[in-house]
Order: structure tokens, then C-alpha cells, then sequence
């Protein structure tokens, strides 16, 4: 499970550069690049300080070259868990920009209601109406219910190289708010059930949280399968309340905004946001969750897998090189026109989530290409989630410059969305 | 019914040349060509070899000349068996590609809960919401409901002219998985069945397997009615495991992707996929269905009706001219920049359909033109499955590639059949 497309990319690149009609240069160029860029370990270690990377770089030597040897599948297969019956939009921007930034497949997971508005935006998403929310299953039914849905989604689960989990899922009052509580009172209630397992109570108790506990149980079974996972939006409020979910699994990245980055340092670090040591709160806070990455939004994105942060910031010269970099190509100062051609002032929603598909496709291709690599070229960062996440939010912020240079005060999401595909191929040719 | 339009196409041909609006010269023109690239049996028979045919000049020689003298339905009537509740794209994609390259009506025939979704992508679209899934039917109405399936389906078969079955129909586990354990356990109850007809577990079993019956039932009678079928996704799951439904019918094009196309071979000619003679393992996989035509889908096209095979294939030097001409129009080789104008090196999901609505379109004028012609105009390839196939997959890959060299990295399926109508009009001028 964990090699996957990996060695289909190796192929492919063995293929394109012995094929009589590949570009070998093209590929060798790429090859060259990535040991000169990423650096290679092992006789030509690199000093972090001293690589060249920036987040444009990044892009190009993790964004697989095309070879038509390929088949339908092998450039990303993403699935979104998310769409309920207040957000539609959510999903749909996160699985679309997938398909636009390169990804062959794109699946959503929502709730019944969800469905056909979802699949209405666009024919070009799998959209899997398997979800439930509490107004439409009896209190009897949950349980059962909960054990189909979360069967649907896993025998899908294989086929996936990564899984978003949160865009517009929704925060059921009856299955969030209530159960949250229920769930703290179940756990003090604990050794009352254990001796009471046919208690009326109990089991009213535990089917109230039983349905929410299904994509919980999605997120798990995704762990299990090595299948990294985004977690964003309605996700994050779930994964606070249970971080365990989620904690020590290397491919797993929460993608908070001001707020969700609030709530999990308070719960995890047990204190306020301090934008003072922004950089070391981040890397305390992935370090605490186990080292999952962390891709902090805001006016400049930090980004930490517990390991280091890389952020975007406008303090250049606290930063080494490789910080330099891609705090060159990230930072969207507060003054737009004097410090970075990236990024847009709109702050119109859904941004998220074409953060959350892009860093899911990206994240993808960094992992096909480390693990068809392996042995041989070991790039750096050597964690996949921290390309994806660097990439991902580049690219973000090219599209949503481009479309508000020409949208202005009216930019939405579906036109930074209709500017993805320019954008990365600004950056990374496609031929 | 198995003269259906030849005779008006003839007419057509007849009439056009005498109207004072038609433009005789133009179809002079057409006529002379057909005789002169396609070849005329008897006094004027060619070599195989001979013949100048390239797929651009097939796709000439099959699309009919636009006569105002014709009504709508004669440039084609198509229908698309599939959509269910998780895919509604697929269908959509086959039957709008229809109506792009020229047909007059496209329906679907899909689910009830597929149809609005379906509908919403198209008003051009006729949907028909009459296939049922196992969760939405009881097992007692099953064989009830299956009936009426096909009873409905039924009475629109004489007005088509090219079925296709499969795009987005699904894998309904119920129905299939279960379904094809159980037909095998049915085949070997056979005898206690017939004396136990009232047998309540073989009334179940039956019932079980009778909804997924509904698909075979539409195939069967679609060969009585000598309707053209053409088998893609997962119809093409269903004929595997019954050979039977297209075995021995000329008028059959399966199109298998790579994994589709391995499964055929191991369920057919019980071995792996042998690469190396590809061409030959084709050919006897053809032939072993009783002359079905396949399209086995892939970097290259390879077509074959058991009688001969039609590639398109890199290996230019093996191939006599007729091929030579064909593959160097249909190769998307290694070096999309230096091998040819066509094709893609996007793998999204959803060109298969494209294709399988294309050649609809394409066999259905092929037959006419075949059938209007019998006896004075004898073309060749004589198999208009085979002239479908080639015409088909050269168009979409000419759409593909227009797309790509507009939208890169982010082509989708929906861009590519926005290429259709130009691609088809660079090749053949509607007037």
C-alpha cells in the first residue's frame, strides 16, 4: 500500500528517458535539478542552510513530468470528506482545483442532500452521496448507519493517494455540539457503562455520537491504509476534541485558519495564540501533536512538521537561506504592491479550500516521487506534507493574484480556481 | 430495421446532387473520393496495402454531407445506458460528445436519483430515470421492476442507432459482486431449480441477480433489434463474466482500458497481457468473442474485428501502408512535441467516454454509408465498427490535443469536448 504509484513514476521516468520518442533531456534536466535543488544525502549531504529551494523551485521538481505512457489515475486520485446540506461549495472548490492543478480523479464523500447540487457544478467529480446527518436517521438507526457509511468510504480508501478531510462537513448541532459535550460525559461515565452495557442511557448516549464518529473512523482507517490526510474546516473542530486521531502520523496536515489555530493551541498548548514567537508556538504545536504538519494560514502561511518551520514571513533576516527563499515567494505583506507580486487581498471564502485540494495533489506527487526515489535521491525537506504544503500554498497565492489583477473587488474563489492552471504552468511548463 | 437510414442516406446522396441547393459537386466530390481512397470491389479492387486510407480521410469519407432535404434523427440517434448514483459524469460526457460531433439526439438512460443531476448538465439531453439500484428496490419487486426495466428501454430500441453501455452504470456490490457469485451458483442449482420452482431460496437468489439482469436483458435485445452496441466501463465488467451477451455479434465494439482490457485477456484467453505481440493477442481475443471489435485503449489505439487489426503503434517500419497512414495520426508518442500534432498526455477521467460516444456517432454514419452503398460502393475496412473505431479515436485524440495546448496541466474532460466540433470541422468542413 505505502509504495503505490511510486514505482510507476520511477518507471516512467526510466521510461520517458529510454524511449526513442521521450524527451530524455527534459527528464535528466528535471533529474539534475532535483540532486542540485533538493540535494542528494549520502556523498553530496547539504547544508540546509545552503539549499537553493524556493517554493517556485519546490513546485517544478515535485510536479511529475508528463510521459504518455501513463495511464488514467497515476497523476493523483484525491477524495474530499465533506459537503452536508448548508455547504455545497466547500468540496467542490477543494476536488475541482485538484483536477485543475493536474490530479486524474476526484471523489467527494457527502451527505445525501449534498450530492446532486455537488455533482451539478461540474460532471468531471465522482461525488459519493454516502453521508448522513442526524435530522434524516433515527436515533435507533445510528449506529448501524454509521458502520455502513464508514464501509463505503473504505473500500475506496486503497485507491487514494490522499484524503481531505473537512471542507464543509458541517457542524451538526445535535451530532457536534451536543455530542462533544455527550462524549466528555460518556468518557467520565466510562466505568458506569463498562458494568452497564444494555443501560438505556448508554446506549442513547453513545448513538448520539456514534454518527459523527463516522468520519472519525474515516480518518482512522485512512491511517491505517498510509493514506495521508488534509484536515481542514469543520475537520480541525472535530480533531481538537480528538487528537489522537491524528497524532504521530507523519502524513497528516492540519491546515488552520486565525480561529481553528486558536482553539488547537489552547487546547494543546493550553495557551494564547503568541504572535511574538510565532515560529516556535508552530513548532512546539506540531512537535506536541506528534509531528504532524501544520500549515498555519494567515497573512504569511507557517508551516511546521515539528522537525522545522518554514515560513513566509516579512522578517527576512531572521531567516536562514532556504527560509529566504520561499519567504520571497509566500510572504503576502501587509503593503500587496511592495512586497510580493503573490497573493490577493480578497479574503472571499473557499480560499481554504483550493488550499487544501492544491496541497493534496502536490502532497501526493512529492510522496510518488520520494518513494520512487528512495535510495537513490532523497530530496529536502524529506517529508512530503511540507512540499505539498509549500507548494500547494504558492501556488494558491499566484492563482489568486492573477485573478485579482483582473478581477479586483470582485474576485470569488471559482476565478482564482479558473487560475491555477495558468499559474502553474508559468511555473512549471507542462511541455 | 437493419436497413434503418442507409436508404435515406442514399437518397440523401441522390437528392443533394439533383437540389437545386444542394452542392452536387461537393458531393461529387465526396463520391469520387470515397471510390478513389476507400476503395471499389469488383472491377476496380485494390490491394490492402494500396489504399491510401489515413483516419483523417476515413473521418471524410464516413460523415455525411449536410442536406437540407434530411430531418432530425437522420445523422444519428444515440443512446447511453448508464448512470447511477455515484456517477452521473460518464453518461454525460458520452452522450454531449454525440450531439457535438454531429449526432441529431442523444438519450441516457439511467437511474432515478441520477437523472436530474444529468438533466442539470444539459437541457440538449433526453434522460430517461428508469434504471433502478438494489437499495432502492426491495428483493420481492426485483424481477417485477427488472421487467419493467427493460420493457421501457425496449420500446425506444428500434429508433437507435448505436447503444452504449456502461458509462457511469456502477458496480452496484449487491448486484454485481453478490450478483455474479450467486448467477454462478444459480448455473449449478440449475436442476434443483427446475423441479423446485416455487422454491423460495431460489425465487431469492434469483431475485438478487434479476436488477443487474436488466443491463444483459437491454444488450440482448439490442442484438435482436441489430442495434450497434458498444461496451465501455463497466458494462465491460459485466461481459466479462458473460461472454455470451456480445459473443459472435459484428456489431459489438468492447473498448477496455488497460486494467479492463487484462481482465478480458485472462477471463478469455486464460494468460497475462503479453506487450510483445500485442497485436496478435488482440487479434485472437477478437476473434475467441466471434468477431466482436475491440479498441483496446492506451498510449497508442490498437483496433482489431478478429480479421485484422488496425494500430496505431510507434514501430512504423512493420507496418504496411494502410497502417502507416492510420498510426501516424493516432500515435501520441513518447515526445508529444516531436511525434505528432494529436493526442494528450492528460489521463483525466471521463475521455474514455468521449470516445465511446464518438465512435457511436462515427459507426452509425460508417453503417449507413455501408448500408446505402451495398452492392455498388463496397468500403474498406468492409466492418463499420472497425471505421467507427478509428474514426472515433483519432478524433478524440485531435480534440485532446487542442485542449492541452490550450489548457496544459489543467485540460478537463469538459475542454477536451469543447475541441469536438472544431476538430471535426479542420478535418471535414461541413460545407
Amino acid at each position: 500500500m505505502i509504495v503505490k504509484h511510486g514505482m510507476n513514476y520511477l518507471s516512467a521516468l526510466n521510461s520517458a528517458r529510454n524511449h526513442k520518442l521521450a524527451p530524455p533531456l527534459a527528464v535528466l534536466r528535471r533529474q539534475q535539478f532535483l540532486i542540485r535543488v533538493l540535494g542528494v544525502r549520502g556523498e553530496n549531504i547539504m547544508q540546509e542552510s545552503k539549499f537553493e529551494a524556493d517554493a517556485d523551485n519546490i513546485m517544478r521538481a515535485i510536479t511529475p513530468v508528463f510521459d504518455p505512457n501513463r495511464h488514467k489515475g497515476q497523476a493523483g486520485k484525491v477524495a474530499v470528506i465533506g459537503g452536508c446540506r448548508e455547504y455545497t461549495g466547500a468540496p467542490y472548490f477543494a476536488a475541482i482545483s485538484a483536477l485543475k492543478i493536474g490530479a486524474d480523479l476526484s471523489h467527494v464523500f457527502c451527505t445525501k442532500d449534498a450530492a446532486p447540487v455537488i455533482k451539478s457544478y461540474s460532471p468531471e467529480l465522482i461525488v459519493h452521496p454516502v453521508l448522513e446527518e442526524s435530522y434524516s436517521v433515527g436515533d435507533r438507526d445510528k449506529d448501524h448507519i454509521s458502520r455502513r457509511v464508514v464501509a463505503e468510504v473504505d473500500k475506496w480508501m486503497e485507491r487514494f493517494d490522499c484524503l481531505v478531510v473537512g471542507p464543509g462537513l458541517g457542524r451538526d448541532p445535535f451530532l457536534l455540539c451536543i455530542g462533544m459535550a455527550v462524549r466528555k460525559l460518556c468518557r467520565s461515565m466510562q466505568m458506569v457503562w463498562s458494568s452497564h452495557e444494555n443501560n438505556l442511557f448508554a446506549v442513547l448516549l453513545w448513538n448520539t455520537v456514534a454518527s459523527y464518529d463516522c468520519v472519525s473512523e474515516i480518518i482512522k482507517q485512512a491511517r491505517q491504509a498510509n493514506v495521508p490526510i488534509i484536515i481542514d474546516g469543520d475537520g480541525l473542530f472535530l480533531i481538537t476534541d480528538n487528537l489522537g486521531l491524528v497524532s504521530g502520523y507523519p502524513l497528516a496536515i492540519l491546515t488552520p485558519n486565525v480561529n481553528e489555530y486558536k482553539r488547537l493551541v489552547q487546547k494543546v498548548l493550553n495557551c494564547e495564540v503568541n504572535d511574538q514567537d510565532a515560529h516556535g508556538q508552530l513548532l512546539s504545536l506540531a512537535k506536541q501533536i506528534g509531528g504532524v504538519t501544520i500549515l498555519r494560514k494567515g497573512m504569511s502561511d507557517l508551516i511546521s512538521d515539528g522537525e522545522i518551520v518554514l515560513p513566509t514571513y516579512e522578517k527576512y533576516g531572521m531567516m536562514p537561506e532556504i527560509f529566504l527563499r520561499i519567504t520571497s515567494v509566500n510572504v503576502c505583506g501587509a503593503s500587496i504592491k511592495s512586497v510580493s507580486n503573490y497573493g490577493s487581498p480578497r479574503r472571499c471564502g473557499g480560499q481554504g479550500d483550493i488550499l487544501s485540494g492544491s496541497v493534496a495533489v502536490f502532497l501526493s506527487w512529492a510522496r510518488q516521487l520520494i518513494l520512487a526515489n528512495e535510495g537513490n535521491l532523497i530530496i529536502s525537506p524529506t517529508n512530503p506534507t511540507m512540499l505539498g504544503c509549500i507548494a500547494g500554498s504558492a501556488l494558491l497565492r499566484k492563482a489568486a493574484s492573477l485573478a485579482f489583477e483582473d478581477r479586483k473587488r470582485s474576485t470569488l474563489t471559482t476565478d482564482i480556481i479558473e487560475c491555477l492552471g495558468r499559474s502553474l504552468e508559468d511555473i512549471c511548463p507542462a511541455c
